[in-house]
């Protein structure tokens, strides 16, 4: 693939290539940015575990196309890539998208924006990345706001030679109106850098799944994660004070509702809006309430947002590190400079990390278009470590998570946090990303399409309909990457009352005991899948897997896979399908070729097929594969250093060849980077029809139920 | 204010001012593109009529700031232009604008988009011109996708002397949370213009009424219309074949239904998505229908959009003069250059103006981010004339005018036309704006917001939840720009029935008969007042006037009437108060200062308030100013040559200082060009209490009724 060549229009620019790892180009043009993703990364591109990924595969990875079909040029606004397209051709990525899983004849504008109603591509965390059923993917390497046309549009002359007439028909229809068809033939993707001179591509080879596995290699594998931070999230009411969260943190030990982080919302700032990341009144004794929470082993997560008030004692010191426009009274930090990071970073450090804060949730870093438009900084802002505003809407959510990452990382500390706007090469971030929009089925959507991109993805509870609405709700959210009920506006849990306004005048549901008791169920079903869950992330860590899937990443030669945007793999095994409100009690449910097992109730269903399927208010379809292992712990309250997780392993159909893998490290630190720390238990069934578990003798941290203990 | 000076920022480039007129003034930054509004204008200045506006005025016009207070620098984005805004400083502007009138603590992005819901600037016809209440209006040259930060931000360190800290309460509330305020201080006008290097900005000094007159005669005035443009526009069902569109002619004129014009939709065409500007199979003979419908006086409008199918047979001649993509299989002209426009105009000339079509309406012409994203060309296509897309997609409306209504310039017909997009300096453009969305509260202020920047708009009527709904929009049609009903999803009038598929199945309402009394009551109010507004489209076209015109705009002074988006002034002294289905009976009306007339009853009502009128389904609010001559002309079915207005004068209130002014021409040519085809006649009310008619004794197109005839 090592070869360049002329451009045919525009400015003479060579492209060169360049082989960065097996089965990834690079290719340039021109002279790219100075302030891109790859210039910001944090983490190494994982170039080992990209060549056992590509022996895997047997031969030398391929792109589906000539260096040739790669056409850039330079024009007024920019640069100009244009690549080959078929016709049958779809695509996947571009991060997180709530409003449809596949862009082929699709648009798609990589803008970081907040709550956007219509499906342009923007979102919290649009990322310049794709991956093509034509068996590539690629990766654009710049915070601009890009423009993917992907294959919405055919050159001059493509349809020259249809002179064939739609003579229109008196039955009339909207439908016969519009009956054009997309562009079938000669169309192409077109990919837009406006105001760049030059240009970093990245070319990933591979089906859906290994080009999504190198994309993610290359930005650094995923995240390691603490144990602690799979287990249930609750973020307490708006208006807490110190007391009522001591209260709520023990009310729910005492109805033994597990719940492993309590997240304060804006009123623990003095000032909120912008920030002083001081306590406010409302927590006359910080340290004590924390001493309190910690005790109970409850890990804290904090909210803030990046724009610095007035009153923060770190204001002085930023403002030479800050953009020229504020964004309500406060400043922009410029995170791409060592300097802010620092004084930054230092603060959170003495002031909270020390004090056992172990994360923190970081709201309003996602631009302002689809909001009043005070919301943001002008895209014109300048930033003294030389981006603009463009720029910075695009990296700031991405920036504000290598700052903080670096602070935990050099305490040796594992966090699991939130972040509104993330972008490329995030899959290293142990940062999970959430939305203020409400819709379950654009939630659920969102665990799809974020996937394909390198992010996590809370579909978190909020507001709820009815006690139906909650159950859904926590029952997806038990099967994502973050188990999040987000509490913000009632100061009762949920389960004691849905209605807002009554929570708030403290009248709780007739019902509040059978949702306490199904939410508690739907919890510590959580919990007895955060040693599975876990395994997926150490999987996402070395081979670059998402811990949560689209269907189509499991199986990329599947046609009826390719548009499922309501069901979705948690780990490797267990197929998720969950139902809304609005779903009732059915839903219609796509299982590729096989057999396939409900979980909970080891009924087989043939694959291959559609099928409609019943579930009760609560339960819930899931399906393993055949021949699955599913690790099962009995569900603790909360992840301590302590917990030993005692395991069953679940075995799912006829086909013994499976295997499962379990991690062991003190689930916390770093330490395992030494890797003397961490231990592989392996399992898979002996020819006895028992479970054998390799590597577990010495293992501290889970125990084994009815299995064979090996070594 | 003839100056220069050194930027200090950015490229050191000279600002040089120049005066324009009086009370216009052009800044010159860099080396702008050869491709803007002003370098595509075909009308030219208006300089006389600015120096008559500014000599009314009295002294000579000022800005409200120094030109060292215009602050313009290049970046890699482009440019950006700064300017001051104080804190009581509203905005107007913007085009057409159905979400938001006052652009002030906004964000207005100006690119041309279809249905956007949300209230970002983009619309069909956003335009890089606002006016200030603190006394000047700013025109930024360009078809680029400008963004405007009307006030949204203060610079870095406006907020640094900011510190004390808002203590949050257990009382929490959503609103207390984001109590934080607008930028108060030292907040900025930003204004950047993507991928330029260089720009002119065009300034205008006057307050809100003042400044948009400047902007309207430095467009080239208002547009001169025929009388028979301002009479009932009805456009038909897709559907319709030649036969159904003879019989709905037949039955309007059976019925004594004023309709003046009829338009087909698409399928006339061959084929229409992309268009072959060929008649149908539905249209076996055409020139047999065009007679028949102009025997019977009716005007023809054609639906067509800009993109040219294979089959057409322009569609040779237009591929070297296209674009380098296709949109629907079709050509996209490029109709900034001569050729295109001789060949398309050619087309148009021969085979449709020469046989009597008198208008067109371009339809899809307005870009896609909100549609399937097949919808319009990509931002990067090359035109042959050197322009890209972006330009394009905010010029092909304005352009395709230009050509159009030059073609019937030459053949000395007006026009009255329709496009779903348009842009800078249109007034002199005899075309009006519809959009395919449907709230009529978004169409009544549309109405409002569009007479700030030269557009005409049409709130037309098309789906009608039921007959009120049906009455409620009528009546605003009635006193709009354009009276159309746009009915081309239904084969029966909507006043027979209203739902659409009883109405494709023949079922007519119970109701029919009613409602078709009313509509034809409300058709024939229209016809009463087309000489009344024909005498505000000549204002509009000597003065820049607009003849729909906000609130604001008659008094600028009024700080109550500067947000009012749902009521405006129809022609000089009508205030309309429309009501819509959701109002009910009754709404809330601000009249400002001075006495009110009820237009109907002529009821006294004190203004300098808000107050609650009430107003049956088939009753109107409408109030005439004191003192206000209203010409009132007996209906007639249409226009046509031999039309002779029979006119009564309503005169309202004791302030007998009132006058009217009629203009008589033929209604239809350019010959009033030459001056001597063209008269004035005044009406006055004389010491006795009489109207004074001066002017009108050789008068064969009105007739006075109870007045004196003097001259």
């Amino acid at each position: 693939m090592e070869t360049s060549r002329k451009q045919e229009t525009g400015l003479k620019e060579e492209q060169k290539w360049e082989r960065i790892a097996l089965g990834v180009w690079k290719v340039r043009f021109g002279t790219p940015s100075a302030y891109t993703p790859t210039a910001h990364r944090s983490n190494e591109i994982k170039t080992e575990a990209l060549s056992v990924l590509s022996a895997e595969q047997g031969a030398e990875p391929q792109l589906p196309f000539g260096t040739d079909d790669v056409n850039i040029k330079q024009t007024t606004r920019g640069i100009v890539v244009t690549l080959p397209m078929n016709t049958s051709e779809d695509i996947f990525g571009f991060g997180l998208q709530l409003q449809s899983v596949n862009a082929a004849g699709r648009k798609r504008y990589i803008k970081v924006n907040s709550d956007p109603k219509m499906d342009t591509g923007e979102s919290h965390a649009p990322v310049p990345f794709y991956v093509s059923t034509a068996g590539y993917g690629l990766f654009v390497d710049t915070y601009r706001y890009a423009t993917f046309y992907m294959g919405t549009s055919a050159e001059k002359g493509a349809s020259a030679m249809k002179k064939e007439v739609n003579q229109p028909h008196k039955e009339f229809s909207e439908s016969a109106l519009y009956a054009f068809k997309r562009a079938e033939e000669e169309r192409k993707v077109i990919i837009e850098i406006p105001s760049e001179s030059g240009i970093d591509l990245y070319f990933f080879a591979g089906d859906i799944k290994t080009a999504v596995q190198r994309y993610n290699l290359f930005s650094g594998g995923g995240c390691k994660v603490p144990m602690w931070g799979l287990g249930m999230w609750y973020r307490v009411y708006g208006g807490s004070d110190q007391e009522h969260v001591k209260k709520l943190a023990s009310q729910f030990r005492d109805e033994k509702m597990p719940i492993d982080v309590i997240g304060l919302e804006p009123g623990w700032h003095s000032h909120s809006y912008s920030c002083t990341y001081e306590w406010s009144n409302l927590f006359p004794e910080p340290q004590d309430l924390i001493d309190e929470l910690t005790q109970s082993n409850y890990h804290i997560n904090l909210w803030e947002h990046a724009f610095v008030y007035p009153a923060a004692k770190i204001y002085d010191k930023l403002v030479p590190y800050s953009g020229d426009y504020e964004v309500w009274n406060g400043l922009v930090p410029d995170f791409s400079m060592e300097e802010t990071c620092e004084i930054f970073g230092d603060w959170h450090e003495k002031e909270l990390i020390d004090k056992e804060i172990t994360g923190f949730k970081l709201d309003e870093c996602d631009n302002s278009d689809y909001n009043p438009s005070c919301w943001s900084f002008p895209d014109s802002t300048e930033f003294p470590g030389g981006m603009d505003g463009e720029q910075m809407h695009n990296a700031i959510g991405l920036l504000y998570q290598h700052m903080l990452e670096k602070v935990f990382h050099k305490k040796n500390i594992r966090t699991f946090s939130q972040v509104r706007s993330s972008g490329a090469l995030a899959a290293p971030m142990p940062f999970v990303l959430y939305s203020d929009l409400y819709s379950h089925k654009e939630f659920i959507r969102g665990m799809v399409t974020s996937s394909f991109s390198g992010l996590l993805w809370a579909p978190e509870v909020r507001d709820c309909a009815n006690g139906h609405d909650l159950l859904r709700r926590v029952q997806t959210v038990c099967f994502s990457d973050h188990a999040l009920l987000n509490c913000w506006r009632i100061p009762n849990a949920p389960w004691k009352q849905v209605d807002i306004q009554k929570n708030l005048n403290n009248e709780l549901m007739e019902e509040a005991q059978y949702y306490t008791d199904e939410c508690r169920k739907l919890f510590e079903l959580r919990m007895s899948l955060v040693p599975y869950l876990y395994s997926a992330f150490e999987e996402y860590q070395k081979t670059g897997l998402p811990p949560v899937s689209a269907v189509v990443m499991e199986y990329p030669q599947d046609e009826a896979a390719r548009n499922l945007d309501d069901e979705y793999f948690f780990g490797k095994d267990l197929l998720v399908c969950p139902l809304t409100l609005e779903d009732g009690t059915s839903r219609e449910v796509y299982l590729p070729e096989g057999n396939w097992y409900n979980f909970f109730t080891g009924e087989k269903i043939e694959g291959g097929r559609r099928l409609v399927l019943e579930a009760d208010w609560n339960e819930m379809l899931v399906f393993a594969r055949d021949g699955a292992l599913v690790p099962v712990a009995e569900p603790v309250i909360c992840v301590t250093e302590d917990t030993v997780f005692n395991i069953t392993v679940k075995s799912f159909g006829t086909n013994k060849t499976g295997s499962c893998v379990l991690y062991e490290d003190d689930f916390v630190s770093f330490n395992y980077e030494s890797l003397v720390a961490k231990k592989q238990i392996n399992v898979t069934v002996g020819d006895n029809g028992k479970f054998i578990v390799s590597g577990a003798k010495t293992s501290t941290k889970y125990h084994f139920l009815n299995c064979i203990v090996k070594d």
